[in-house]
């Protein structure tokens, strides 16, 4: 019963149905081939303006490629303290970016908030000898399984540019967030400059995207994406997995599903062991050592989380967990005390 | 009739099948799943070494990654004039070595000796004010559609490892080789310290892989690839493509295939025309402007090549190339003055 | 009567009167000269242990340099929140360390301390998705103009050991340090792995030099350095910059005015006003913004001090420091009520 | 008798002289003081255009800063193969420019000229998969002690322009070359974007620079020179350098004495000896091993010169060589054979 992460999970079928379709095909190499064609469409369409695509293999290619395209390498990318590009990417900022850094920002519930991102920039100096804040990275779902709504995501792009900044959304499980908030996926990235569109996390395969919707922002990133080897000659083999999961209407509702899985072990949970609201498909618990032990040893499969102290446990329902997993772990947090 | 680059080919089913089987799992992340420990041993098994298996999207990846492992950034890689890192990777060994440099060697056919490496490394000094090679990379078969023998890759990596030179070799037509010698896999790469192996342009989809047999470079890999946003959290989809290349056979029965029929056009083409020996899936022709506008205007596409000249064009044969496209071409060739 | 920093004080004549010696000649360059050579036994000799001295022309040049030997790109550098290498570097440990991290961990008055090093580090993971810390810079004086005494840096060295850290010291403000504690020099940097040594803010030019006593450390130094523009053909006027500063005796000499001065402007100032103790050349000052700008009209030339929040002032006494500057802006001090 | 390198010459008077000039004062730090706005007008007059100055202390800070502002990390910079960014600065552009790449082209006695520039941009393609020329450097006078006049230097200045590459001038001999000449400094970089003005080897200390003549390189030079640590507090002390050089004059008189000592001995050299026109302080020579021991063994010293073959000599005169020196080797040159 893994409960590990989402990121292990299976392959939709919708996403091999398209490989299957766009396999045999001689298609032009490097992204000139109408799968590719088509994404860019299906894409602008889904996020109400025109936009450019680039698929990579990766979240963390997603994130530091989008990145390093909104900041100098001596410039700095205000993010959140426990951010993805902070702890799960073994610093591609500073790959992609030739040393950009990350100005960490603390909030509560994984959530960056006005506030604190007003006073970590009033205790900074703006000449030649600090690094510069030049972009902001929101996430969304959070990494603590909190979402923002669209409203915030406007207030603080808008912030963000009244800074000067540019402004990025790490959509790892952009899906979930939108199926919390019953939102258009349009409104959830209204006013953001480029965004890295999750889609292994909800039943893809080796396919993330970069989407940039500031045509600026996309000089400089084919080359980028080239010289990184992040570019497939095969193209539309990439192309077709986005394509799978978006035309299907897959990536929606496996987002559905594993909140709806989140939400019920919540649901079980007693409130006080709650860490963070579950607004997505995880579920922070505070377990002490002797009870996480008991759940493993049951066969139940959760990572620490050591930002949330040594009694924090994660648990993360992926779109194809078994439901009869979620109904023993939802039996064993109603047994908690 | 596109005989631009095999790199735009189909998906072997053999690909696919393999996809299809590794799909619907939930295995752990990143590498630590049944599909990926498979590969290792596979590989391992086929060059007859113990080995170290990183899939990769991209040749470009492979050749940086494997390089990046063995030159330190203020170091250099010895390459031929015309390799593939140098004119067709964007300066991706510049990015994944943190300014590595190439230190670039002429050689007839694509092919490096002795002799003019010797010159080269004889015109440089050992000392902190110069660039020090400290890698060597051999391209089989070679950007010019030509090939080094078993004894002549062990000659050359006897050379390199004499000057304390790591030794590379890209792969991206491996099997292309392997099939013109007749040779095992594992003679092909006897000496050599880690290896490119390319799968795309025999029938793969977007998985390459740096195979490591030097065990000390294989050290800092898996940060270097995580870090470079290479490193899928579903990762058995990644083994699975190459698995599916390998187990089958595919791999080189399709380079077998695209050989003959690039041998079928060299036959064709008037040996005065011939600008390098064929002996992969490449032919390379003398091709005045006219012939080349004819050519294409009759719905023939392929390369201009500028670094054999103006009047040099290249042809590649695809593993799924259709046999009247080329002996259509065979034709047009036949007709050549 | 300005007090915004150390930095841009006068030139002491030993160090005019050492050039003007080592001026005339002409010597081998880049470093094969008795000039650099008499650097590397006077510097042995200070620290009680064999070093590699690596002249250079700032301390942002030192420091980067200096860590950058210690991390690998995608390596983490433990350092205190305020660390000069966090806010006044521009960076540079990202250009230098090839994208290499700090890891910023907070300690009152500027001071690392070991319960917050402990805690820092149970919040990361040792794995191949995170930034692993590789080194712990210290700063002796620290930017708050408090010290470390030879004990603390011990024992924070031996913490850092013991965790696979390499140990540096940023010594911009060394010699300040030494004469608060009435320490040897040897007794200041007894556990450390290599420090940047600061000359420039004590009586220096354009000289501050990498300190290395780790003898694995120093092996890519040169070639770093020389990679980095930092190798000068006339090294000879480097090291004598620096030997006229140390083999006068100037060196602690400067740093023993400027830290009384700057005791006597905090016996000026009420107990309630001063932000941090006062142990080398600096006083930071709790003072409203009227105060301020009462200061400045009557010609207080001083720095705001944004981490201190919007009431925190700086004023920094240098080695040439007139007394009357220094006795008028303590009356100042003395009247606030 | 050294004739090793004029970058181990003594300093020139003059530079003590404006060096202690400057250096009791406390001027603001980071280039904010009188001697630096004084550094900008001298130059900005001396060659005729509105400049920015940027003082560094080695040429290869001032080639590799200049260039990496020309050029985007997946660049290349069009150099002569055997430039000294090329041979002599460890790889430099690949650390400052993240790197970017030199793309070198041959040419006779140490001089690009247009015909083999085109042939080697004929070679190349323009598209996302090659490393894209952004930049054309010339060295003048030439690592092979020959010359560009100012026209030669206009033409190949607008032939760089042409192709919308930007174009640098690496003057670490710039003197010898306007004395050379006889022609206006600002003659000799009419059509030049940005210059490294060479100080250290005509009578200068430690302190070379980046000289700026289009005012859209010279936005994020600051910004580069900090976080490179090149950026000195006491920046004073090095703009007095350059100052005391310029406006005595002595910056043109020492190379007019080199450049004398050097026709002295060329016209010594038997003219089938000479290998290179000798045009500055230069002078290479063929001679048999057993004539380069004869010499050696009589005490003078000087490099052989590798990229000419295993008979060449290189013979530089310092600005301060004795003309003992010189006579003793004249008198040398003209017994041989």
């Amino acid at each position: 019963m893994d409960f590990l992460s989402d990121n292990a999970a299976g392959v939709h079928p919708a996403v091999l149905a398209a490989l299957a379709q766009a396999a045999p095909a001689c298609a032009d190499a490097y992204d000139a081939d109408p799968w590719s064609r088509r994404l860019k469409a299906i894409v602008s369409d889904l996020f109400g303006r025109p936009a450019r695509v680039f698929p990579v293999p990766t979240g963390t290619a997603a994130n530091a490629l989008a990145l390093a395209a909104c900041v100098p390498p001596w410039g700095g990318v205000v993010a959140h303290t426990h951010a993805h590009v902070e702890r799960d990417e073994a610093g591609a900022l500073g790959f992609f970016g030739h040393g950009a850094s990350l100005l960490l920002v603390p909030g509560a519930h994984g959530k960056l908030a006005i506030p604190e991102l007003d006073a970590a920039l009033a205790r900074r100096r703006a000449d030649v000898h600090q690094v510069q804040p030049a972009a902001l990275t929101l996430t969304n779902a959070t990494e603590a399984g909190t979402t923002y709504a669209p409203d915030e995501v406007r207030a603080l792009a808008r912030w963000g540019h009244a800074r000067g900044l540019r402004v990025h959304l790490d959509g790892a499980r952009l899906a979930n967030a939108i199926v919390h908030h019953g939102a258009r996926p349009a409104d959830m990235v209204a006013e953001v400059d480029l965004l890295s569109l999750g889609c292994v996390k909800t039943g893809g395969m080796t396919a993330e995207a970069v989407v940039v919707f500031a045509p600026d922002l996309a000089a400089t990133l084919p080359v980028r994406r080239k010289r990184a080897g992040l570019m497939p000659s095969k193209g539309r083999l990439m192309a077709a997995q986005i394509l799978g999961l978006l035309e299907s209407g897959a990536w929606l509702e496996t987002a559905r599903r594993a909140n709806a899985g989140a939400q019920a072990l919540a649901d079980a949970l007693p409130a006080k062991r709650r860490l963070h609201p579950v607004e997505a498909n995880m579920v922070f618990a505070h377990l002490e050592a002797h009870e996480k032990a008991a759940l493993r040893a049951a066969g139940f499969r959760f990572h620490d989380w050591e930002v949330d102290g040594p009694a924090a446990a994660r648990f993360v329902v992926r779109w194809d967990q078994e439901d009869s997993a979620i109904e023993a772990l939802a039996r064993r947090f109603r047994a908690l005390p």
